[in-house]
């Protein structure tokens, strides 16, 4: 559909954060008029498309009014109207990733039978109905419980390490998962395009803010044995051919101290594990992401360098109005890349930026990274 | 001023085409406010900023309008009103680059002038007032007569190769140069910001297509020896440090077949001669430009591969709503990076878009544009 569709074609992205803002940032490359909706009137991508729609991404009738008359619509978030997509792809607009996708994806209960069903390695599981079923369960303590519906960047995620926890679980369908003290977080970023083209990035290792329970710092690209990136890399392209689907596919695994990869969760779009693609490959995932939906063969996913990515996040004890300090500090060091969300207001933890640090030496970058996280600071 | 300027800071950029296009989406990553003038209501920036304005840049009343309240005002295209740019200066606007730069650069006799002033080397010229002087000049024939103001893209630039052809030479103050039997034609790009910190790209050598007298393909960086590249690198900087720029320079200069270096032309903004940096080079153009409007330090500059750039000209005989050809098979080629500028309508040799190609190997990246050149078609 690409070839004849430039300069005429409509995208809706469901959200308007700074991942529909790093989108729009490569769609602008291939000319295609952009539709926004988000819930916040100050969303990141407010003033960089042809239209902003102010609406619930969770509303059937926003969702549906948002997306009818336009040719394709894609996400830059899970959470949103499944119903309503399903009905504009009845109705003829193309919706990648696909409805049916999005909706096993939002129930991380559905997600975790989907691994069992197609021999995908994960932790050991149970579905969980109601508070009062977790005194006894299959799986020992300790475990994970998680929300099956609405959990994002860390929250809807509990540790219950003693029967003392059940107290304070979580009462609402959710399921617990084996305690998995695994060796490193890795994450692989595939493509898939309608024709079945498939292509992986290079898996990447995640280290993790505890406090706030986010990938603070992601090193591209790992520097694990072969066997196991490739192993990591090859269950990545058999999810995204076992659903099927048509876009990016984030694929997060856990590397066991026994080398067992084991798949952890799923995100079909851009995902923050492949944010140092924008300078450290020779495609970026937003690229990547917009090729795939369109239908266009996947770019060279290869390392063009070591790049450590860092989140921004809103310092701790500061809510308010942005400002930012340390900005000019890390732009005179080596390959430093800053990319700020244009939020307007900032909390505690909040993502409100990335910067990405490249060089020849992966240990320089690393180092560089460091740097830049005790120099930046988003305060009010 | 940057430290806390972001997310308040309201930059104005006069012109929105694709230069101002490009610099947005590296603005985007400075979290700074972009308002757009151009005369063109279907502008390729005029979904991509916070405030478009629909006006032409020519005009006193329009151009201080327009600035009046905003922090700071830079520019994409010359040919913009100059007295208003100088009383916004006076009362309290940043203007980058100053208005005493753009008003020079504007007349290409003042700017010949400059060089003269400098010590810069350029090709001996003469200025003309009228047409009857060029019967009688100090420059031999043939000549080339270029009109003072207002050429643009080989617009306003007249080849004189015998005494017939002064009938048909322009009729407007301008200026005669002598023809310069070059070997090769280079450019080098230089930023300054207001520390005075100077950063130079490498040197890039440019072919252009004699049609349509515009750059049409691109090779970065030169493969002239060291000793020449240096020097026209060590010239960028000169003139930039001579007129205290605040911005990105342009520098175009011919090399001589007898090895000498000598100034074409100046643009005081983002220029065509630096679309490859967006992928070649570790600092694009455009970030090098905010940086240094934004008085950052300047990013690194080298190249991080071969780069070649092919600008997509609208094909002669189409006129009309644009149509892009070929645009799946250069993306299945390797390195290939496709930014279309978002032009509703083409004409005949008008930039609809840019490819850039890298590669580790020169001969491959230039073999690649080739196929480029052949596949990739605007038509209606």
């Amino acid at each position: 559909m690409a070839k004849d569709f430039y300069g005429e074609l409509q995208l809706g992205i469901l959200g308007g954060g700074q991942l529909g803002r790093m989108l729009i940032q490569e769609a602008i490359n291939f000319n295609v008029n952009i539709h926004i909706l988000d819930p916040d009137k100050n969303a990141p991508c407010r003033n960089l498309c042809n239209r902003f729609v102010h609406g619930a991404l969770d509303d059937f009738d926003t969702v549906y009014a948002f997306g009818k008359g336009l040719d394709m619509v894609t996400i830059e978030i899970e959470k949103v109207n499944v119903d309503a997509l399903e009905k504009l792809e009845e109705e003829g607009v193309t919706v990648y990733p696909q409805s049916r996708i999005i909706r096993l994806i939002q129930d991380k209960g559905l997600q975790k039978q989907f691994f069992k069903q197609n021999n995908i390695p994960t932790a050991p599981f149970q579905l969980i109905s109601n508070k009062e079923n977790l005194a006894n369960t299959a799986i020992p303590l300790p475990y994970i419980q998680k929300l099956r519906k609405d959990g994002y960047d860390g929250r809807g995620v509990k540790k219950i390490i003693s029967e003392a926890d059940i107290e304070t679980a979580f009462e609402a369908p959710s399921l617990i998962e084996q305690w998995i003290d695994f060796e490193k977080e890795l994450a692989v970023i595939v493509s898939r395009n309608d024709d079945g083209d498939v292509a992986t990035f290079p898996c990447v290792e995640m280290e993790f803010n505890p406090e706030a329970n986010l990938v603070e710092f992601l090193i591209s690209p790992s520097s694990l044995p072969f066997e196991i990136q490739q192993r990591a890399e090859l269950l990545a392209k058999k999810i995204a051919e076992d659903l099927q689907i048509v876009g990016l596919l984030a694929v997060e695994l856990f590397l066991t101290k026994d080398g067992q990869l084991l798949v952890n969760e799923l995100a079909p779009r851009p995902h923050n594990s492949g944010h140092q693609s924008i300078e450290g490959n020779f495609t970026s995932q937003f690229a990547q992401h917009l090729r795939a939906i369109f239908n266009l063969p996947p770019g060279d996913t290869a390392a063009r360098s070591n790049a450590v990515m860092v989140n921004l996040l809103g310092e701790a004890g500061h809510e308010g109005l942005a400002r930012y300090e340390g900005i000019e500090e890390i732009l005179a060091l080596e390959g430093v890349y800053l990319h700020l969300y244009g939020k307007k207001f900032t909390k505690p933890f909040r993502k409100m930026g990335h910067v990405c640090v490249v060089n020849e030496d992966r240990e320089m970058a690393i180092n560089t990274a460091r740097k830049v996280q005790q120099t930046i600071k988003v305060i009010t």
